[in-house]
């Protein structure tokens, strides 16, 4: 199982914002319609329809979670279309959609998230170690540091989406 | 993604009859409920709530496999007793239960599967290799090789008793 080790920020500019003030270099741009099939405490399922922003190519993954914070135990495949159809229909879910814009920051890989449906914009590092993670100084255009924040991980977001639903 | 190679021949006895025939030696049993979350021509998605017939102990499975006939890609992990009911439920379907004997022949670890909801008994022997598995000489107490039949895939075998529920 792959670990994921990640640190996440809110932001208070939207990824356009950031971009025309110079302050990240876009490299690419996916829609991302994401759905969880199930979650507790410790792990969640879910799967995803990604869109390339300037390929129209479409991809649909299967994730299996483990795990809270910064370093989480993560499994990730390719499913179909069909695949992905039937297990999105059986969860009967409002499906969470976000635009991520990915590029450079200072030799790091950024991944800015836009979810419309909730005014809030973050950016994610991801790191190949904790002591990385842990060494990490974020630039002054990053907000608070979320990653330990329960209220803005994905299963909390997601609640609170199905809720207003 | 790991590789599994397996055989599978139907049986004309049940593994009470077997073992008491001195044919098959019992290592261990469980009862396995299975339920397809999602199944087409190329993937399936399943999930899994297994019993040890000896000590009672449950275990809850989430499997992605991938392919068709002998060889197959498959990935498989543990899930929470809580994941499994929530991804169960979203399913509405009817699990299929089978009880599993798992021992010994001629070296080789051959699983029994019976299939009560089907009256129908099967017996699967796993692989190291594709080699290995076209070498195998079967015991004249397996029937007929259903390695590649397609009606007694697992999945044909769920989609007939979804129909009769």
């Amino acid at each position: 199982m792959a670990t994921e080790i990640e640190r996440k920020f809110l932001l208070d500019r939207t990824p356009e914002e950031l971009i025309a003030a110079g302050s990240f270099q876009r490299r690419s741009q996916q829609t991302i319609e994401q759905t969880y099939l199930a979650l507790d405490e410790q792990q969640e399922v879910r799967v995803r329809r990604l869109v390339d922003a300037d390929t129209g190519e479409v991809e649909y993954t299967h994730t299996f979670k483990q795990g809270n914070g910064m370093s989480r135990e993560e499994i990730e495949y390719s499913i179909t279309e069909s695949i992905y159809d039937q297990l999105f229909r059986a969860s009967g879910a409002v499906p969470l959609t976000k635009t991520r814009t990915t590029g450079e920051w200072n030799g790091f890989t950024v991944e800015l998230d836009r979810y419309e449906q909730l005014d809030l914009t973050v950016a994610e590092v991801e790191f190949g170690s904790l002591e990385d993670a842990q060494a990490f100084s974020p630039p002054d255009w990053f907000g608070e540091d979320i990653s330990s924040k329960r209220e803005y991980s994905n299963k909390k977001v997601w609640k609170e989406l199905q809720n207003r639903a």
